[in-house]
């Protein structure tokens, strides 16, 4: 996904813009992760972005995904702002992000969890459960697709 | 994903309807597939099944999803009805497949195009575009999330 881009341009300031509103302002998104046989496999999650901008996930350590990002942190993003309520949801724009899964410290979790619960009232139903714990995804590259045929290369820095 | 299945259950035949409600439903879907260093990554697509209920998805083939398949055709899929107007988008249901994509023949094009613009008179934008080519997405297996905390196995002659 880095480098030989084909149809794709480089993110101009505007798309960079649209890049960060769009993480910036993600409660949820799609993760793809590998299974043991590096297969892809999808599933939909809470997110949200730490401090720093670092996109920021917490998932119940039984979850397959979970296993999944143990033994292989290679892992994938779809992030889009809620849906129109017409129109075509291909029109609309979303960021794919290809990520590194990093597990946050046990250390840091009761701070993230009320960063968390503060930005997300609804997460009281599982921010607290012993299970959960909070991953970082390290930015290693991606796309911006802002509608039809108006693809834009994210490179690492760029978020 | 099939196998060692964990806190999921094997899906009953609520589930299952439910399942087939949401792929038969779906005009569009988060595709996962590897990049040429098995890395995942993602994209929303356009998404229809054929006459035989099979998923199929038409992609433009300058586009880095569909080298990604010519290289290895081992793919995922998020599938999911059109999200409610409140209430937590992680609370609603969803559908994750793993799939196998096949490059339909040429030969089925005029067919594949003319049901696909029947059922979605909005792709009018795209289905005809010279480089656009259908794929079958056979399906391995899958889990269905019927919403928190509440997962099902899909099994590959389940849908």
């Amino acid at each position: 996904m880095t480098g030989g881009a084909g149809p794709h341009r480089p993110a101009d300031a505007e798309a960079l813009a649209l890049a960060r509103r769009i993480l910036g302002g993600a409660r949820d998104a799609v993760l793809s992760v590998l299974d043991e046989n590096g297969w892809p496999m999808t599933s939909r999650i809470a997110l949200q972005t730490d401090t720093a901008g670092v996109p920021l996930v917490l998932l119940s350590s039984i979850a397959l995904h979970s296993a999944a990002l143990m033994r292989d942190p290679r892992a994938a993003l779809l992030l889009a702002p809620p849906p129109p309520s017409r129109g075509s949801i291909l029109a609309q724009p979303r960021l794919s992000l290809q990520v590194r899964a990093e597990l946050a410290a046990l250390a840091e979790a009761a701070h993230l969890r009320a960063a968390w619960r503060a930005r997300d009232p609804r997460s009281a139903l599982y921010v607290d459960l012993p299970d959960f714990r909070f991953w970082r995804l390290r930015i290693r590259g991606g796309l911006l697709n802002a509608g039809f045929g108006r693809a834009s290369v994210i490179a690492p820095g760029d978020l």
